[in-house]
């Protein structure tokens, strides 16, 4: 018998398939794998034909917009939303609009074309986690803005366009609407309970273990009771905060750590597929501390997942989080690299 | 300047680009053609391998699973929920789940193999909206379910995984939240203005035609203000009705129209593309009568959409409904039928 589930902090029900339930091997394997040979804009070299850097990490003094550097943020070309110009909200009878304010960047993670995230050293992804903070830190300055979206598309079957890893960056004149039920839904916990309700799932999952899919003294990587997608992922940080960028600054090592775990499991059973991450940070200018708790979310795409959700807005997972969880746990860690 | 629209029933803001706004020729072509020529279980002579049909439109008077049928409604050879059983309620300390009982049914629009469902003759497609009827009218009766869900996949790319025409059913013992939020925020208006939303949604498109794509006495086919996807277009009827099951008898010969003309104008534009479309009708046992307006809404699944909102929940729309309701409604109209 199927099971419906529901998500304890939205309170969304999804159908999880219990029997006939698709392990990884059922999964069609089209691994993403990194072609190279042809122009590419993030490589060095080619620094002009991005708009000029915002930040850059160089280890040895090199200007701005020259090789050297091992990590770079730009304004992305073909921005979703224009960084210039009065935020104007006006209507049309019953219907809201605003002009499209807010920064577009993209994060380009490492020099090396060929490397995916998950192949790059620690340092090196803590170095992307740092880069994440410090443009929210820089971007909150920004009074016409109240949140920062940061995401990751890997593979063109997640939506990127270029293969080159990098994350994207999109400041919001509004909350957008998942993270605002995330919030509202941990609020209305609070209230009742006086408990995060973040930490409460982190401690009863620790209880089971049935979804655990890694944890050491700072962070614990779950597969959600209720997710929408096949082998879907959260990476929580077992002390509780609201806010990414205010975290400890030690903190940002552990993390890269358990996302090249997480990203060398996934890599080895799901052999490298398509993935999505989205950061989860609360909203500024809001104080949520008592009962928002940053996470990162992250999902394969998988193919062959059949598109029920794209129209109906519901979802229909056919492997329990469960399954997924022993797959991913069990495979050997650290995992082996691919070349 | 790209804007941020905001829908007005649920409050979900999107991007809409406005410049390098997309136009159907922007979009690759990748039609879906019907293969044919492999064994189809949809098709006459196959009926046994499909589970015993559960309703059956013949003008022969033909016995049940055998040929001359021109719709037939069976039960999902591999269904996402399981018919039999008790709904149990139970928890997993915080966590909330139901077993996972339902009907998932599939509606065959037709038994040539050939024909999708724009090119069948509108007394078809009326049959088709007939079997919706009957269906939700015998599974409203089931105390165990509280929304029936209607949805078709047209096309690999939408999630179909047989080509042959046809739709699907499942119910549900909870209401998906994108059909609560419909409700819940179609109540709030009315509570505020003692209107239906989609009523003054209606007068309001009809008085500005922007985003008009085709009317008559009885519906109206409009480009969404805030749409999530290039080409989303919702079907809604002019008359104020909560139930689609409701709907007075002559209706669904309208609605068949209308829905025909759609079809066809969207595959001249963008040359028979995949496309999902799901009926919205009231949740059962709830009297959302004076303010919810059952409507259909269809979205093409154009190809070489970034994957942008998979991950973030959060849409960027390259082509403002504007545009598409132009280049839907100037195609001439009954457009070509593809042979």
């Amino acid at each position: 018998m199927p099971e419906l589930r529901k998500d304890p902090i939205i309170g969304r029900w999804v159908i999880i398939a219990t029997e006939r339930a698709k392990r990884p091997t059922d999964y069609a394997k089209e691994p993403v794998l990194i072609q190279g040979g042809s122009f590419c804009p993030f490589c060095y070299g080619n620094e002009e034909k991005t708009p000029p850097e915002i930040i850059a990490y160089r280890s040895n003094g090199t200007p701005p917009n020259t090789p050297g550097w091992n990590l770079r943020v730009v304004p992305n070309k073909f921005p979703a939303l224009g960084i210039e110009g009065d935020l104007e909200r006006s209507g049309e009878g019953l219907f809201d609009r605003m002009t499209g304010i807010g920064a577009h960047e993209v994060i380009i993670e490492s020099p090396d074309h060929q490397a995916t995230l998950g192949q790059l050293p620690e340092k090196r992804i803590e170095d992307v986690l740092w880069a994440y903070r410090d443009r929210i830190v820089d971007l909150k300055k920004d009074k016409r803005f109240k949140y920062v979206l940061i995401f990751k598309n890997h593979g063109a079957a997640a939506g990127a366009t270029l293969e080159h890893t990098h994350s994207q960056l999109i400041t919001l004149p509004i909350v957008p609407k998942r993270v605002r039920e995330e919030v509202d839904g941990a609020k209305q916990y609070y209230l009742m309970k006086e408990r995060c309700i973040f930490c409460d799932v982190i401690r009863q999952e620790q209880g089971s273990g049935l979804r655990v899919i890694a944890e050491d003294d700072a962070f614990i990587t779950l597969a959600p009771y209720a997710p929408r997608f096949p082998f879907e992922a959260w990476i929580l940080p077992k002390q509780h905060g609201a806010s990414f960028e205010e975290a400890t600054s030690g903190l940002y090592e552990k993390l890269a750590r358990a996302l090249k775990n997480l990203l060398q499991r996934v890599d080895t059973v799901l052999d490298r597929p398509a993935y999505n991450f989205v950061l989860h940070t609360t909203p500024m200018r809001e104080d949520t501390e008592l009962y928002y708790h940053w996470h990162l979310e992250f999902m394969p795409k998988l193919t062959k997942v059949a598109g029920f959700e794209w129209g109906t807005g519901f979802y229909i997972n056919p492997t329990p989080p469960e399954v997924s969880a022993q797959a991913l746990r069990e495979v050997p860690a650290p995992a082996p690299a691919f070349p």
